[in-house]
Formats: structure tokens, C-alpha cells, sequence
């Protein structure tokens, strides 16, 4: 069975647009802010993905655009004017950024409240904890969430191994499977035996970077595969980090690339936006200070 | 072979001594505050073996104590009393806390520049996210990855299982053995065929407080056991998470129960207060603002 993200992700978008006008006639415009800084060309797309949906959605969206050699405290100038402006209710940097900047001092430079893509510590550390406040997540690992909710595939007790363990995709997605008592494998280039670990996830999310590395003999029968993968093949044609045609054989659901994970990351950024916006946040109604 | 995590807290007692008295004579008098809510006879044990080792290690420790129907309001007007008190350096509250009071509105109270348990949010999520930036963390899981590399466990590539997924132990301690890159598996209480995931552990790690939970046969042999459990046994006995008979005749390495972790979690709280004290930790360093 296939996963659809783009039908998901399309059923969605037109519930948010709704939202959406919803908010504004109640005189509140939501407004996101994209950065971009240089002109990495998977980066480029991204963004102007994200823009386009921004449209389609009715959330205006700030196109933000830095030059390559940009400093870091040019950028921290940038994200504090945006954190200031009350018009504005969720600020992302698409990452990568050069390497004269530190992405980590850029990513606590952005306010929690505002934090779209769920990148900030504190906000990290509250889905680590499964704390029970609302906190905006990382929007691929959510979308993915939605997509297995969807498709009802059952969490609690099975075996879910994130094959790639990285701090946008396999770590957030692995704490939000835990906290719902999935058992979670982490596992990452450091791995030995990972199809013999492979086997034995009744759910694979795949996100590594590298074209086909997921073969069908890597996959339980009747397994999920969650294909993050956004690489391109030697003919040039946008593939997943799982072989699809031997795949479909043996998973039990799978999403395709393009078509799955894709389409639901970006409408899930708009989802966080619009509830940003709405101020359905703990920190955004807490008064809490410490000093 | 025995992890002798009694052995190595002295080692480590000698060593944070002489620097407590390297710190006096610069005039930084080291403190901790240690809040207790209520009469847990277990909790009371605990905050009292804290206290002594603060005595012994010549780290001030202020033992202050609260009735059992304390409300959240008091117990945050302390913890904000001791975050603007500038000579105290760390402030620790012992959980579990009474049902009155909301754990995690206690936990983000403490400023993240003197949470030496290092339960904040933030500083979890640099954990989670393992950051470049120094900062505190749970003082258990430290205490074991401590034995670990003293005992030169090989952690890159080892398969490491989580018995137990708490916010207090098993789940940071996946995190910094996932940032030593190991591969990591989280269980629980619904995970599935738990045994047949435990026999592949070369790093297995129990805390569940359910006694003598893990058998022989639920061990490879040659691994090493980490049991931070510190239960009671029928006749009253203090026993671990692990069948210690069994086990050490099947495990490679292993933590007796007591005399493993319980006194490598004293003396790493010991030693995380002086690196609070000594401003170690970024976040003190730091004059970020976000607005």
C-alpha cells in the first residue's frame, strides 16, 4: 500500500487555508519568515517550495535572502529584528548555513516562541522529556508522524529503527515514536549488522542521504518504510534512499519519492505556522521567568 | 570483572577536593542548594548521602527542606530566591515531587546556568542534539558513561539497550551513548520480545526498579551490565534490576548492587558543581540575548 503524502499533505493545505481566513477575520495575519543564506541549489528549491505553499495557504511569507559570505553576527541581527517584530510568528534559517557561521548559535538565536521548525534546544529537550506542554517539533519528523497516524499503522510496542540519526530527522522522529512506546533503534554509519537490525523494524525510516542504500532483503515482510531520502540517481532522477521496485515487494506500506515525505514536511511548516500564530504554544502564554 | 563504581567515586572524591580547594583559595565558594518536598523515606536517603558527600568534598550545601503540602507557588518562589542568589552555584530539587505540584513548571524554574541535574529543557535538548557547547547533564547517566570509559568499554559500533526509557537515566544515557556512536535501542514496558532484544546488547543498561528483572539468559555472553536499579527484595535486601548470581557468570562487565552506580551518581552531582561553580558551562559564558 502506498503511503500518498502529496494526497495527504494536499487534504491538509485545504483545512489550513481554511484556518487560515478563520484568523484573519479575527485580525491576525500569520506571518513566516524563510532566511537563506547563499545559493546551495537543494537549499533554493526548498525554499521556494516552502514559499509557494506559503501563497497557496494565504500565510505570508517573508523571502529573506543573505549572500554567501554573510557573517554570523549579520545573521543574529537579522533573527533578532525578526524575533522583535510582532508581526511575525515563526522565523526558520534553512540549514545548511556557510562554514563561517555556527549553526547551533544561530538556531538558540531564534525565540523559542517563534521557533517554526522546532530546532531549539529548549524545545528539542521538551520533546525528549515527552513533556506535556504543546512545543513546536521538527515539521518532517511531524508530517511523518501524521502520515503513520493516517495510515493507522500501530506504534505502541513495535519496533521502529531509524536508519540515519540526524538532529532533523532520525533523533526528533525516534523521541516522538518513544513517546509512543514504540521500542526505537538508532543506528547511523557506525552500525555493523544493519540489515540484520533492519529486519527487525516493523516501521524503517530511512534518511541518510544515499540513493538506494535499502535494498528488499533489507526489509521485514509487511513492514513500514518511511523513505526520506531526496537523492539523485546516476541519470539524474530524484530516487529515495530505498529501492522502490524491490521494496513495494516486501514493505506492507511504503511512501514513493517523490510524493510522500515531501509534500508532508511543507504542509506540516504551514500547520506549525498557522498554530503558531494562533498561540497554541505553552511559552508563547507562559509568564514564566526565572530571575 | 566488577565495575567497582565505588572504588572510582573515591578516586574521584580525592581529585574534586583538591580543586574545591583550588577554588576557595581563588575566593568561589562552591554551593548547592538541595530542595526536598515531603518525607519519601527513599528521597530522604538520597538528599542525605548528597549532603555528606558535599561535607566531604568541602562543597557548602544548603538542605532545605518543605512540607508535604507545599504549593507550586512556594516551592517556585524558592527555586527564584536561589537563582538570584549569586553565591549559590548549583540547585538540585528532588524528585518525585508531591501530585500537587507540576514536575516539569519545577524544572524549567531552575535556571539553566545552575541546573546541575541537568533536567532543564535546554539543556537536555543540547544533549539530544549533542552540542558542541559544554553543559550540564543528568548526573546518572554521566556517572555511568564515567565507568564506561574507565573501563575502557568500546562504545563506537557496540549495540547499546536501554531497560528502561526514563527522562532521569535511560533516556539521556541513550543520548550520550548515541553521541559516542553506538548504536542505541530503547525499551520499555511495552516493548515486545524484550529478552530476544537484551541478548544482542553489547552495553546493557537496566533501570526499571523492578528487582532482578534481568536474568543469565537475557544476557550475551561477554557483555557489559549496567544495573542502576536499587530495589528491596522480600527479605528487605538492597538488590538491583539484575540477577547478579546469574549474571556475573555471563556478562563480561558488571555493576554490583550496591557499590556501582548509586556512588558514581553522588560524586558526579560533586563534580558538576564545581564545574558550575568553576563556569564551566557555556550558557554561563554566554551573553546571548534573543530580544
Amino acid at each position: 500500500m502506498l503511503i500518498d503524502g502529496k494526497g495527504l499533505s494536499k487534504q491538509m493545505d485545504a483545512s489550513i487555508i481554511e484556518k487560515v481566513n478563520t484568523l484573519k477575520s479575527d485580525g491576525i495575519d500569520p506571518k513566516l519568515a524563510v532566511i537563506l543564506v547563499g545559493h546551495d541549489p537543494a537549499s533554493q528549491i526548498y525554499v521556494r517550495n516552502k514559499h509557494r505553499k506559503a501563497k497557496l495557504v494565504g500565510i505570508h511569507s517573508i523571502d529573506k535572502r543573505m549572500p554567501d559570505d554573510t557573517t554570523q553576527e549579520e545573521l543574529l541581527a537579522v533573527i533578532h529584528d525578526y524575533n522583535r517584530d510582532a508581526s511575525i510568528h515563526g522565523i526558520l534559517v534553512q540549514l545548511p548555513l556557510p562554514k563561517q557561521i555556527d549553526e547551533s548559535a544561530i538556531i538558540q538565536a531564534i525565540l523559542p516562541s517563534k521557533d517554526v521548525d522546532g530546532f531549539s534546544p529548549v524545545n528539542l529537550g521538551r520533546l525528549f522529556a515527552n513533556s506535556d506542554e504543546a512545543y513546536p517539533v521538527p515539521c518532517t519528523p511531524r508530517g511523518i508522524m501524521t502520515m503513520l497516524d493516517t495510515y493507522k499503522v500501530p506504534l505502541e510496542g513495535a519496533h521502529a529503527v531509524m536508519v540515519g540519526s540526524s538532529n532533523i530527522v532520525g533523533r526528533p522522529l525516534g523521541a516522538m515514536l518513544l513517546n509512543r512506546n514504540a521500542t526505537v533503534t538508532y543506528t547511523h554509519i557506525y552500525t555493523k549488522d544493519m540489515s540484520s537490525i533492519t529486519q527487525t523494524a516493523d516501521i524503517l525510516i530511512v534518511a541518510t542521504g544515499v540513493a538506494h542504500l535499502i535494498k528488499g532483503r533489507d526489509i521485514k515482510p509487511g513492514a513500514t518504510v518511511i523513505d526520506v531520502g531526496m537523492d539523485r540517481d546516476k541519470a539524474g532522477n530524484l530516487v529515495g534512499d530505498v529501492d522502490f521496485d524491490e521494496a513495494v515487494k516486501v514493505a506492507g506500506k511504503i511512501t514513493p519519492v517523490p510524493g510522500g515525505v515531501g509534500p508532508m514536511t511543507i504542509t506540516t511548516l504551514m500547520q506549525q505556522t498557522l498554530e503558531l500564530a494562533e498561540g497554541k504554544f505553552s511559552q508563547q502564554r507562559q509568564k514564566q521567568s526565572v530571575l
